[in-house]
């Protein structure tokens, strides 16, 4: 049997997305024949991502100052929000270029047979961001990717902020049905954008 | 941009075996999502590791102790060493449960393709191990992967122990060309205990 500390650390790894025992085992190795210098690079890691990560209270995205350096841009136009699942779609739509506006991070997508439901995103955050707004908030892009669960979120949040007065569009040409806007081209992104379509 | 703390953190999951830089961005927003407790988790387990694990003086494997529970158990027969690559070997050959020697743990088998010689296993360490028993160790199993890295390396061991007057096999019937020892189930595993045959 593996002594106590490599179990508990294969343990560890094993709770990662798509990682299998085999895998966990080959990562434990890895930091045991690499040795203690490279271990200590990665819990130092952690340690500086546990103390300085924090949620921007505004978009609710992950950052090391709250409010983010999105939503504390001047030059940007906090008129209208890009509602996308996660930060990884921030750093693709900016990546892109095309978009000047603020965004929301929901944190995930309402999806029932994983039990997801809405009150596990942050759509409440973001009823109560337009409310707050006070009317500067126009329009809501929702930029999510183009499948069954994205296409419910949208469903339900324009429902949740069908009497707010705001705009909602969501992303329109360009995503394929089924693709993950993560791994979308710039140009694709930028056509969607600028091609987005009303909800309502 | 992603923060600072989060683009280290997916350069350290990189590093590892087979991880590209998705899946590490997936790994980071998994304990982004899990919060503080699970980064904690993680981060004790590696500081766990670094200080709890050596290297066994005798055999070279990782363990809590040195000697390791292997070596210092008195039941085990020292004469007979059997030569494995990894510490998963020595897992999988435990439970198993048909051999009752000891161990010698390579960290690694010659692979000039990776530029990976003699100098860089333990291999003298099996040697001088091998010296300073005073003829207490009669034989040496070479239990290998029976690819043409294990063969290499059975090879050069058996060379280098050439002139102890220690006898040397290897692992014979069962295992096929080309498997990997660690994915052996138990019978194979036995046969090819049972069925091992003399290098020279």
């Amino acid at each position: 049997m593996y002594p106590k500390a490599v179990r508990q650390l294969i343990e560890q790894f094993e709770k990662l997305p798509g990682i299998g025992p085999k895998t966990a085992e080959r990562f434990v190795f890895y930091f045991l024949e690499k040795g203690k210098g490279e271990v200590e690079r990665m819990r130092m890691a952690l340690e500086n991502l546990r103390e300085t990560i924090k949620s921007c209270s505004a978009c609710q995205n992950f950052a090391d100052s709250d409010p983010c350096h999105i939503c504390s841009d001047k030059t940007r136009d906090a008129s209208i929000v890009a509602v996308v699942a996660a930060p990884g779609a921030v750093e693709t739509v900016e990546k892109a270029g095309e978009f000047k506006g603020v965004y929301h991070v929901l944190r995930g997508v309402i999806d029932s047979a994983r039990g997801i439901t809405e009150s596990d995103i942050k759509l409440e955050e973001l009823a109560g961001r337009v409310q707050k707004s006070g009317g500067t908030i126009k329009e809501i892009i929702i930029a999510l990717n183009p499948d069954i669960d994205g296409e419910t979120t949208a469903l339900t949040i324009s429902r949740a902020l069908g009497n707010c007065g705001v705009k909602i569009t969501k992303l329109g040409r360009g995503l394929p049905l089924g693709s993950d806007i993560e791994y979308a081209d710039e140009i694709t992104l930028g056509e969607a954008f600028s091609g987005r379509k009303q909800v309502k």
